[in-house]
């Protein structure tokens, strides 16, 4: 090996959408039935009538999750609830998740239990069925793979590339709140460690707790569509902040788009844990990360079938590709949008 | 918590099998279209006039590789092929995989490309597509969990669960030359960490090396039982070991078997490192794993089409279920088998 000494490229500078890109770039489609592969939330292939959704996610204990706070139980049920996300973003039904679980001996078989048992519970609510469940051994820590199932009619699929010029964008639910539970834990565990005695003051939290610790996807969101008689132009499920999932839209669907900051649907307790930072509260909507609503872009003339409902905001629209992205503040300045989104090999700080 | 004090089970207490069956016995299938769940290869879901077969592994480094005598491109064929063969299983043809990764920042860029040159060399072999690609970041170690997906027509799918009395028990290739290979990447580690000048003597054992390093599935099998018109009555990949994946026929058939030791197909390099390690080659053959062969029963109307295949050996024969499932050892004797199959969680010796 005469090129033993080489300088070697620390994967912790690469971003993580660049990383994916540059390792699968030199991949080609063999298949005629891979109608999408990887690009999208899902991939899509083509299995006759109905084409087939698939996603699949790998969840890392201490980087995409931290056991000293999240619930076994919680922990099954969001490993499950954040891949049927990705198959609601493509329009889809879920129809079957597979689960792997790799553990380390110190956990015991009651604790596992508990996984399953978050994994069940959100099966019977999502009307799902575990085609698969594989346990095996790890020397340290918890690793959770779900690979999610789907179908959707061919004509019904939403890509991100479809969104066009004028299209509103509309998000569903509100944003931010999984970051707040965040914030609000990473705290308390850090007062816990100082003083083990301290019981963590979580009472007031509860929905943002929830929402980072047990989140839903939006089943109710793609039923509302189908039954409003609306197809997406484009959608996406808002894992990484609102603002890296415009982006992702904008360079899908070769577009620009703006959005109005004073649309960002904000709950009230997450705006309170924003000021209680003294954190502007639309950044916890553009950055935060791990909401699970849907962003999606809808014709201008499926305006009033979508007015009036409560759980979908209308925050923007489409423009032309040399526009950009564009945030427009609340005081009306135009910035342009950078994701700043959650990049999990930004977070490792103390390794190995 | 007033049970805080109850005790727990450890989990290296159970069987491999034995706890995938307590953790998901309580799981339902909702879902018509749910063919098999949990509980054979690969999961069928009936998608129409095809089938979709599903599967997925995790592997943990420590556990199910050692990258100290593992090349990273290989690992990432491995991790590829061991999955297809359970695609195989099913007498189905795969057409995707997903593939998921968790590295440390240990890893370089250059190791994960190396992983996917694998994994790329794999697709193209076995013609199947790169359907999604997650790489996400572990606190410590390395995990590859990959999803494979194929098709098979509805009259053709093999389960575990056909064999009938007097169908003829055949296997492909050999077996036991993954374990031998085993063997020597152990033995030689164990004289390398003693005295790291000194080479490894690998040169001789090539076979064996790469059956453990970077084994193939048995696609050309699949192809040339269609070619003959033969449909297994049951059909299992040799994943844990010859006698582990009889035993799975039996149970899921509701039968015995008899195996004939002078019938087992072993490779003569296979033999002579047991001979080297003073282990019975059969016992290789009987426990040790990993060879990715496919196992599988035909009728005794299919002898004459079967005959004279190089590559498939008939070593026995179906039972009714009172007989037990044995083994005819060469000198005649009749034990009763027993899996004692690689168990992942029983290797757990070293850790935290």
């Amino acid at each position: 090996m005469t090129k033993n000494k080489r300088t070697l490229t620390d994967i912790s500078e690469i971003g993580e959408f660049s990383l994916i890109d540059r390792l699968t770039s030199g991949f080609k489609n063999r298949n005629k039935k891979t109608i999408m592969g990887i690009g999208d939330d899902a991939a899509i292939i083509d299995t006759g009538e109905q084409y087939t959704i698939i996603t699949k996610d790998l969840l890392s204990e201490g980087v995409h999750f931290d056991i000293t706070y999240s619930p076994l139980k919680h922990l099954g049920y969001k490993a499950v609830t954040s891949n049927l996300s990705d198959i609601y973003a493509m329009n889809g039904t879920p129809t079957h998740i597979f689960a792997g679980i790799a553990v380390s001996s110190r956990f015991s078989l009651e604790a596992l239990q508990e996984i399953y048992k978050g994994i069940e519970l959100a099966c019977e609510k999502y009307n799902v069925d575990l085609g698969g469940g594989d346990t095996v051994s790890s020397k340290a820590g918890l690793f959770i793979s779900v690979t999610a199932m789907g179908s959707v009619a061919p004509e019904m699929v939403t890509y991100r590339s479809g969104a066009k010029e004028h299209d509103l964008i509309c998000v569903s639910g509100n944003l931010g709140g999984a970051y707040a539970g965040l914030l609000i834990l990473e705290r308390e565990k850090q007062v816990f460690k100082a003083n083990p005695d301290m019981q963590p003051s979580l009472k007031d939290y509860s929905y943002v707790l929830e929402r980072q610790l047990k989140p839903e996807a939006r089943k109710d969101i793609v039923e509302l569509l189908k039954e409003k008689n609306i197809k997406p132009s484009s959608m996406i499920d808002v894992s990484d902040g609102l603002a890296s999932e415009i982006m992702h839209i904008c360079k899908n669907s070769d577009c620009g788009a703006s959005i109005y900051e004073e649309k960002f649907p904000l709950d009230k307790m997450t705006a309170d844990v924003a000021h209680e930072f003294k954190i502007d509260p639309s950044t916890f909507a553009l950055n935060g990360g791990e909401d699970y609503e849907l962003l999606f872009t809808i014709s201008q003339n499926d305006y009033e079938k979508i007015k009036d409902q409560q759980e979908i905001s209308i925050i923007g629209h489409i423009t032309d590709k040399s526009s950009g992205a564009k945030l427009i503040t609340v005081s009306g300045n135009e910035v342009e949008l950078r994701a700043q989104g959650w990049d999990a090999f930004k977070k490792e700080e103390n390794e190995d």
